[in-house]
């Protein structure tokens, strides 16, 4: 598979040790750049360059440049390119060209920082939410409803539900989930970020939005990015097998996400808006 | 404490749900700005914004830019202040002004991508690891040698030795250790790299440096940028509870840093350089 490669290994127990073969998540360098203005000025701008694991790179793409808010539908993007020299086993360069159609508006500068800084208090958690409210995002609407049992059942669909987690243990996984609990949807990556990036790009390409009734079920814990992903995708609950941040918390409950921690079969936690949590 | 932050919480399990007040690690973000020049022409950069667990920010400030190979010792460093009006609990500012010393070579245009491109390759996994190479970093020593039950006992005095954790399970934790498994030192943050960056800035603020003989300890997985900083900080072995990922052992092979992977009280894998772990 793209995503593995196979190591030498030894493994050492108390009484000896012996080599095997093992299967490792393979790291690389993805570099996005954009190509982007009215057809008279076309530009082109390297806007990040992050290690994550070969593979769903258009999805990586689309769901990275929907979370900060440059593309806002399938329509915004007309192609994607891989350049560059091959790499080792990979099959393409791990440079992405992103050609966005000519009406899309980019401006370069407002890209620097605009999640965490802004001009009134400087770089704090409040900038970092005021920022997100600067995106003229809506808080999400109410209106789903989820039971209980089906938020007990999450974190083991999710990893029924991963592929190469098991061949590795080096991934993180990302699952899309309906109010049944049946999931329309999963990614891994060696990031976290970009496991859910993958996960909304996947969707956005599909053009399966809205997921205004859909859950985001994450293998980790709850960061503020992440939080703030789900609320770009419209996504109204965010359930984690491990902890939140405190300002995962603070945002949550400013956009109406509803969000779970520490979840497992036996009990979960709430932290903003439990009226999404039905009782039965 | 200052990186704790208590919410209101509802716990739901099968037969009801109850109230209580939890224990969230807090996440806030950091700007680091360095000071530099030649006293004839100083000048202030604004080099990263992260999100972090507030406390212990010269440290992280300055293992990151060791890190980063920005710094290479504490005299380049002449002072820390923080900036920015207070927000919320936090005692400080979430700028820090990193001031350094009048004969440090900084060369801003240096700082863009060096670590994931060249010229040669463009971006590619090959490159990352050329990138390292081309900061004048020799392969670490060889000489370290550790008996494989101080191995086994690592992650349990990690644990041990975590104060925060217990409280949130919200936090990384990356710890140093010496030959015989006692722990001189340990960080906690929200953030993989921030809790390593800390605990390395830590060393080096108290001038603690060759860590030659030390090794690092890490509650997580093995990443490229995980073993690029113990590289750095020339220790010469990484023992993670997690899994590594390609790109992290073939840095590794190469400059002679053993890494271990899975690692718990029965049993590890070795990944490079084994000749370090002793059979006794």
């Amino acid at each position: 598979m793209q995503g593995e490669r196979e190591f030498r290994v030894t493994r050492v127990t108390p009484s000896g040790a012996e080599e095997f073969a093992d299967i490792l998540a393979v790291e690389e360098p993805l570099e996005i750049r954009v190509v982007f203005g009215p057809e008279v000025n076309r530009r082109s701008k390297s806007l990040s360059i992050t290690m994550r694991t070969p593979g769903n790179d258009f999805e990586l793409a689309s769901g990275f440049l929907l979370s900060e808010n440059i593309v806002r539908k399938p329509a915004d993007i007309v192609s994607f390119e891989h350049v560059g020299p091959a790499e080792g086993e990979s099959e393409h360069g791990n440079t992405l060209m992103v050609e966005f159609a000519n009406d899309v508006p980019f401006e370069t500068e407002k890209l620097q920082r605009h999640f965490y800084t802004t001009s009134s208090c400087g770089v704090c958690g409040k900038a970092s939410m005021e920022a997100v409210r600067a995106q003229g995002i809506a808080p999400l609407d109410a209106g789903l409803s989820v039971d209980r049992h089906v938020i007990f059942e999450l974190p083991a669909g999710l990893r029924e539900q991963q592929s190469v987690f098991d061949r590795t243990g080096g991934l993180h996984a990302a699952g899309l989930a309906d109010q049944s609990g049946a999931f329309v949807g999963i990614r891994e990556d060696v990031g976290r970020h970009n496991a859910v990036d993958k996960l909304i790009g996947s969707q956005m390409l599909a053009k399966s939005f809205p997921l205004s009734d859909k859950i985001l079920v994450v293998s980790g814990r709850a960061s503020f990015e992440l939080v703030q992903k789900a609320i770009m995708a419209s996504i109204p609950m965010l359930v984690a097998v491990g902890a939140p941040s405190s300002l995962a918390v603070e945002l949550a409950e400013e956009f109406n996400l509803t969000l779970i921690g520490f979840t497992s079969s036996k009990r979960f936690n709430i932290y903003s808006h439990g009226e999404a949590v039905m009782d039965n």
